[in-house]
């Protein structure tokens, strides 16, 4: 698909991840990618030095998603307490959703979680941000008692205490018939710990 | 090593996972069992009828170690906060004592246990029923103030809130230099909740 459009990191980051998709994180190569786009492989190497490098940015803007969509949620009006659980719900959603409903692309994208751990570390750190921000606001209006220097520990808490609904290790579990209520438990001992 | 002592079942699970250790779980078979006891394989499908059946129990046999290695745990003396602690801290410890100790067997009854989801279903209740003990004497004692008709869900909450530090779906994080310190925090949080 030979394009006169600007050659942008995006369009390539587009392109990888449908190669990607296409051949697998094994096969594909950085001149799959340059044939979908229509361009050298010297074009792509111009906006990822490597191939490592090109993989990384796929893995980042992949996760980035999730971050994105789960912004609202963090930022939404509201008590803190009713917006920890609906940024909860939502996670617990939008990770379901990527491992029902494109089970290769989700396949592919945990191998290249398993090659770039920093970049997941990064990623888990915005979501533990996201939590924070609720948390924080939670203590400002007087729904959450948990003290202020405990915060920063406490938002990675709650993550690492609901793991079981959005680590990708656990998405086996997630269509077992009993996995509603197991999340909404989970949810209640959190908030109990976050009101005590 | 033929030997006269009276085949039992324990003694044939005892070579089966002998068995498995040595060849692991894809190669394994009953005539190696036989073998290694010196008795016919007719002598072992006496006991278990069949490969199946085997593997099964011999899954069965060695999650039923760490419910024994935890029962002390349970039954501590002292008050329901602190034996619940005690309990998670060995269950993390034990776990990760399996992991690091002998990751070879590791890797076999992960292929065991993907196998014989019934027999995995039914220790996590043992667990979840340990932990449910150790709340109902809390509430009897006043140190956590979870309802009496929670206590139930609850447990089996407190059991999936600390899956990161017993499911070894995890197993890679464990060694991380922030395990402890991420344990201690989900701990914190668990007993806040039990409190409130």
């Amino acid at each position: 698909m030979a394009t006169t459009e600007t050659l942008t990191a995006e369009r390539i980051l587009e392109a990888t991840e449908e190669v990607l998709r296409r051949y697998g994180p094994a096969k594909a190569t950085v001149v799959d990618v340059a044939r979908a786009l229509g361009v050298s492989h010297g074009s792509v190497y111009r906006h990822f030095r490597t191939k490592a490098a090109l993989r990384e940015a796929v893995t980042e803007r992949w996760l980035r998603r999730t971050i994105d969509a789960l912004r609202p949620y963090a930022d939404a009006p509201g008590p803190a307490d009713e917006r920890l659980t609906g940024w909860l719900t939502a996670l617990f959603a939008l990770k379901r959703e990527k491992a029902g409903g494109d089970p290769e692309l989700m396949a592919t994208f945990q191998v290249l979680i398993g090659e770039n751990s920093a970049v997941v570390d990064r990623h888990e750190d915005h979501l533990v941000e996201q939590i924070a921000g609720i948390l924080a606001a939670g203590h400002r209006e007087g729904v959450f008692t948990v003290p202020e220097a405990d915060l920063p520990a406490t938002a990675r808490a709650v993550f690492h205490a609901t793991d079981r609904f959005h680590n990708p290790a656990h998405s086996a579990e997630w269509s077992a018939p009993d996995s509603g209520a197991a999340f909404a438990a989970v949810v209640t001992l959190v908030q109990r710990a976050l009101k005590a």
